[in-house]
């Protein structure tokens, strides 16, 4: 964990007021700009001081091979690790010959600032150089959401005191060289300089490069064009080399005088196309921007974002940190997703390379519900993703032996990138996962053209999966055994609660999916024998439950095992994955991250009060949060269960993951489904709202620390606006047509511009507060909105 | 499996009367010598052709990286691989200055003996060169179970119709180039050129090297001396090389005239002595063997295998093919183990490359219970050898978080060496086996200077371990959640009905060890309290019981898997292991070996008449033998529960699982567990032995196809020979003390000398014939004692 002592709290940026080398890696991560697209990581413009240099372009990656100890049938044999593509961020500056390096002469001021309305990255900093020159710099960078190939820095130098010569070098530098990586198992493979060079040129102020990679086989080009304003003798020139695209600007500036370069990059990709194909369309975007200009750009971005903010914004009153930490989220989130565009949503956005670049269940569970009622058409796209890979994941359920598609656990292009089946093969929940982002956005959007071509057929091949996967027990139920929960401290177990109810509304979706588009299931061969062994396997199924205890397993006989020892583990000891073997966590009751709480927030409606309560309190004394995927999901059981303030800790929790670096490893990208979660947490959380059957429903409450929560939704082309305060709950349609909700179970029908307030029904007692495992406990929220140190 | 049409089946020997190139890899395992320090393949004395080239010393290895596609905690980094020694075998021929190779000329006769009695792998060849030359040439090879570090050639040559010139060149061939491993998890790592030459030596007809491995650290070398017996102007000169010693023997030989060349090989080697010990103690070892000389050497062997066939020789009448397989097994068993002294004995024994030389749980369930009966002190050696490894042990049980000592799944040193943890470290059983192997030698020899300075130890830290492994679950039993038991075709799951007997057992064991040696318990810090905790443990153990099917559950919730769809699965899927995933195979019923059967033979007393049938009868349906551990347990529970015939199947197939290449990878080397098993299905099932607590007992009865069976044990000392008929038993004491045994539940007294016949009770009815899964029951033997095609 990190105190950035550096930020400002402020509702619509991230400003940091210094530089600390020492964690310049998680700021880089902070800071880091995307558009689903192209990812930089906010490293500095010179290049140098760097933590973890970064720019990725979704989908572009490097097979590796997945050795193992032992080999088994049906391991996949080769994994795949985003690579760090030609890093177009770099702005060399030498003053008087001096290179301006911030760990050398003196750096009078250093700001960065992310502008989450702006959509940019700016920095101003104050420098002298060693020999006493002093400088202004000001560069704004973007990554645009209008122009998905494109890439811009403004950059300023000023002098300040003196007449200096001044030279920038702006480059393209492929197959730098990184870090070696950390021993942890959720950071990257790093490949050794994986791209080829294949070609590059220069030309006035332009420079291109284009490279290949080897297992992967793509072609990658990247191009640079700019425009300066500076003196009139400002010279500028360009040369390529292999690795190196570099354009030279030097001239000489007198005291107050500017020079402005406006760098513009675009990166163009293909494992299809050829090179001059690929290396045309890059110079093609690079030409557009530069017709758009840089004012262009920004107004561009702009714009976007204001069309974002407009609609989804959530306002959080009374906790300016959390206000901050959720825009911030959010702002990120859509970032990683917006413009994907037929790529899958990694882990980590595009902000580093955790996790190798893969995406993960993360995206369908945990980002797309925000991106589904906030920014719809990106949801859509990152589904299309998926049934774009429909045939891998159909040769995946056949190397298995199962029938339909078996989604990969990780994976960039779509083929299985787990080394680790217990952990990745057997988590087929992804499966439900995915047919459950394909319901919501169906329920929420009304896209029929979406369903017939998209969600028909992810909703019957994962249907097929699990009528395939599971079995008609011989007590009558339908078991689903020996697979994995969400919960990575359990493997291979039966009956997890999760994985059963996920399969349920999974064949029930496509059951009721195929009544409705007879033609379809007509070609995809569905007849009613089929549909009724889905409906069969769905009404059998077995959920467990522990009489005894009164609480559902996470698994089959969960209950029975022994309880972590909690005492004797020591906080060095977590995350205790790192600590602990495979075996000795999976056969004792302890919890990485919710699994029965998630189910209870995914299928709400399998659950009664009574038992959420006690299910929560359960789970909440054995789960230990070793994963970025917990602490929202027990914010909104919390929330629903009663215990509001108890959700605010873990509320924020989830938001301070990267801003804090609480998981110590922000360095290697952000977590995105954490930020996500932080919606979701406001939303589902104290806003209550639910979207089950097709119906949506709040059930608000805000807890101590808060005065007011707004927020938006998209719901079928209509804008709800939903605004809490403690004791009433007010509905709006901002456009659109009228919405039926729910509001504490009672329908409601909102028509636009016509707000209906309600009141929020005076809490029950909840009972007593849960435990956590001993000095496990979410940090709790100060009034004043900053953390205390936990007191355990 | 082959039909290996070459091989004559005779009591006391195994002759192959031809030479079929095409399983010459499985012959050179099958004919293979060794004495548990040294193993020699049988690869022709030429050297090429070959299958599989393999000269091995027991403990030799090299490090091999375990490499894993996703890391985790307490992974072995590092795995150990038996390399192929220097080889001393090779005598090449040139006849005329052509090569001796039976690929070119013409090959008149060909003839391979292994002789069980005289302990000696015998060759006659009949060749002409392709320019005509005629000659016989006849080699006897030894590898001494009386000299432990000698191996010894008696090669002739002799000339039948032409004078020829002969030369001879025996050598020393060290990093031979191996074939390309298959792609099969089951076979060996290859290591490429693993001796580092450190030096050698030439001088009159002896040469030797020495050599050096790289990452375990070894000094290994190998010196020859030879004897030479031809035409008075036989040549003899010696030179050396860093991988090559060599010999060279010229004459010329006139029709009717002989070259005699007798070969001495010593190997000598050590991880801690310097390079001059050991080669200065193989050259002592080559000198002493030339002392003692070919027939003294042909004698000792002899002798030594004679005082072992006198007390320990299994009679079959009925089934001459048995007979001959019986004593084939044994003796390579014998081989396997009986000068291993202070080293592991490797599943393969010393006869293959196979499963990387590493031992198993298999040294202590199937091999040692015919040495504890046969040749006690290679039992006593073997279980020497695990409490040489109780400091690593220990430390693996710290790394995983355990008390007492955690034995190694696989190993060759003493560190584990599984790359694969469902499979290697949650199979913790190993360390109840290794407990029972104790008890059962020490109730067997009443060896209490063994028990006191190696059996108590072992015996006190597997308990340990199992102490700290299970826990008092909530409703009272004593549960061992999330291991795997001797079923590999499941893994991890809660409460393994063998793996708790098992650990009931050890934890009884310990607790009665630590009340007889108080002096020790105290030493090794065993309270009261902790020997409390034992019996607590111990009487309180969870054995789950499925009430509604009436049998044990291999483990908890086992019966309510699907059971594997036999119908669909073809012949070539199996094993299945390389065909199927384990996710899948893990999920549902299906069995790879005797799991909930072997603890029916290992822990019979918690088991009824009734469960044992109808337990037998459930898992046959489920059971698909993909291991070779499984054929020999299931024949003697079939024979207990009064099928017979069946038993007579299973036995079959155990005792020629290498002669007739059941598995189809006998080219790797012998399954020297199921040949162990062959003994035990002979004693133990048609013999009806059992013993347990202290207690020897008897329940003979022959199947249809024997008129006779007759085995010896050495008990306390004595040796009791047991001979059926299929009417009476009659039990003899040979020498030493009286015993008291039971005889189908009766005491009865055997004094020395006095045979005591007894009638052997009517079999009852015993119930339907079990089924097994389809095209997986075993080979149905003809009357004749010949296999004949299984019928599905």
């Amino acid at each position: 964990m990190i105190e950035h002592t550096d930020f400002v709290t402020e509702p619509w940026r991230l400003r940091a007021t210094g530089l600390d080398l020492a964690v310049l890696a998680q700021t880089e991560s902070i800071f880091a700009l995307s558009n689903g697209n192209i990812g930089w990581r906010a490293n500095l413009d010179e290049g140098e001081p760097h933590g973890m240099p970064g720019a990725y372009l979704n989908g572009v990656f490097e097979t590796r091979s997945l050795p193992n100890g032992e080999a088994g049938y049906g391991y996949p044999e080769s994994g795949q690790t985003m690579i760090n593509v030609t890093n177009g961020k770099v702005i060399r500056l030498l003053v008087n010959d001096e290179p301006f390096d911030v760990r050398y002469g003196t750096l009078h001021r250093h700001e960065r600032t992310l502008d989450f309305r702006a959509g940019v990255l700016r920095r101003e900093a104050e420098w002298s150089s060693p020999a006493g020159c002093r400088v202004r710099v000001t560069s704004t960078r973007l990554v645009s959401l209008v122009q998905r190939s494109i890439a811009a820095i403004c950059y300023e130098v000023e002098a300040l005191a003196d007449s200096v010569r001044i030279v920038l070098q702006s480059e393209l530098i492929a197959n730098e060289q990184l870090p070696a990586p950390a021993d942890d198992p959720r950071a990257a493979a790093v490949l050794c300089k994986p791209l080829v060079a294949e070609a590059d040129s220069a030309l006035g102020a332009r420079a291109g490069l284009v490279h290949s990679t080897t297992g992967s086989e793509l072609i990658i080009a990247a191009v640079m064009d700019h425009d300066v304003d500076g003196p009139v003798d400002t010279l500028v020139e360009s040369v390529s080399f292999p690795d190196l695209g570099r354009t030279t600007v030097s001239t000489t500036l007198e005291p107050g005088q500017h020079l402005r370069l406006v760098k513009y990059v675009a990166y163009g990709w293909s494992g299809s196309r050829s090179l001059p194909a690929v290396r045309d369309q890059a110079d093609a975007a690079v030409t557009g921007a530069i017709q758009t200009g840089w004012e262009g750009l920004l107004i561009g971005q702009r714009s976007f974002l204001d069309d974002f903010w407009t609609r989804a914004d959530v306002e959080v009153d009374g906790d300016t940190r959390i206000q901050q930490a959720a825009r911030f989220a959010m702002f990120q989130v859509l970032m990683a997703g917006v413009r994907a565009e037929g790529r899958a949503i990694p882990a980590k956005g595009l902000t580093g390379p955790g996790y190798d670049g893969h995406a993960f269940w993360d995206a369908e569970t945990f980002v797309l519900p925000m991106l589904t009622y906030t920014a719809p058409s990106a949801a859509a796209h990152a589904l299309r993703w998926r049934h774009e890979t429909l045939d891998l994941a159909a040769e995946r359920a056949t190397q298995l032996g199962l029938e339909g598609v078996s989604f990969p656990w990780r994976t960039i292009r779509g083929e299985e990138c787990s080394g680790y089946w217990p952990a990745g093969t057997a988590a087929f929940h992804v499966n439900a996962d995915i047919a459950a982002a394909v319901v919501r956005y169906v329920e929420s959007t009304a896209d029929v053209e979406f369903e017939r071509t998209i969600g028909f057929e992810l909703l019957v091949q994962t249907a097929r999966l699990w009528r395939s996967l599971g079995h008609h027990g011989p007590q009558g139920g339908f078991r689903i055994d020996g697979v994995t929960g969400p919960d990575e401290y359990s493997a291979v177990a039966d009956n997890n609660v999760y994985t059963n109810l996920m399969a349920r509304q999974n064949l029930h979706a496509a059951a009721d999916v195929a009544s409705r588009h007879h033609d379809l299931a007509q070609r995809f061969g569905i007849d009613a024998e089929e549909v009724a062994s889905w409906r069969d396997a769905a009404g059998a199924m077995f959920i467990p439950y522990d009489n005894e205890l009164g609480v559902h397993p996470q698994s089959e006989g969960f209950t029975r095992h022994q309880v972590w020892d909690f005492d004797t583990t020591t906080p060095d000891q977590y995350p205790l994955l790192l600590h602990f073997p495979y075996f000795e966590l999976y056969r004792k009751q302890v919890v990485k991250q919710a699994d029965l709480v998630l189910a209870m927030y995914m299928c709400p409606e399998a659950f009664t009060d009574e038992q959420k309560a006690r299910n929560f309190e359960y789970y909440e004394q054995i789960t230990v949060r070793d994963s970025s995927l917990s602490a929202c999901i027990q914010a909104i059981i919390a929330a629903e269960v009663g215990h509001l303030d108890l959700a605010e800790d873990y509320l924020a929790e989830a938001a301070l993951i990267d801003l804090d670096d609480l998981e110590c490893n922000t360095r290697d990208g952000l977590h995105v489904a954490s930020l996500a979660g932080v919606w979701s947490a406001l939303v589902a959380g104290y806003g209550g709202m639910r979207h089950t059957g097709g119906q949506v429903s709040f059930a608000p409450r805000l807890p101590s620390g808060l005065t007011r929560l707004a927020f938006g939704l998209i719901l079928t082309g209509s804008t709800l606006r939903v605004q809490v305060t403690t004791t009433a709950a007010t509905y709006t349609v901002l456009d659109g047509e009228p919405l039926e909700i729910l509001h504490y179970r009672k329908p409601v029908k909102v028509t636009p511009q016509e707000p209906v307030s309600l009141r929020i029904p005076v809490a029950t007692s909840t009972g007593r507060l849960p435990t956590q495992p001993r000095r496990r406990s979410p940090a709790r929220r100060r009034p004043d909105g900053r953390d205390r140190p936990n007191p355990q």
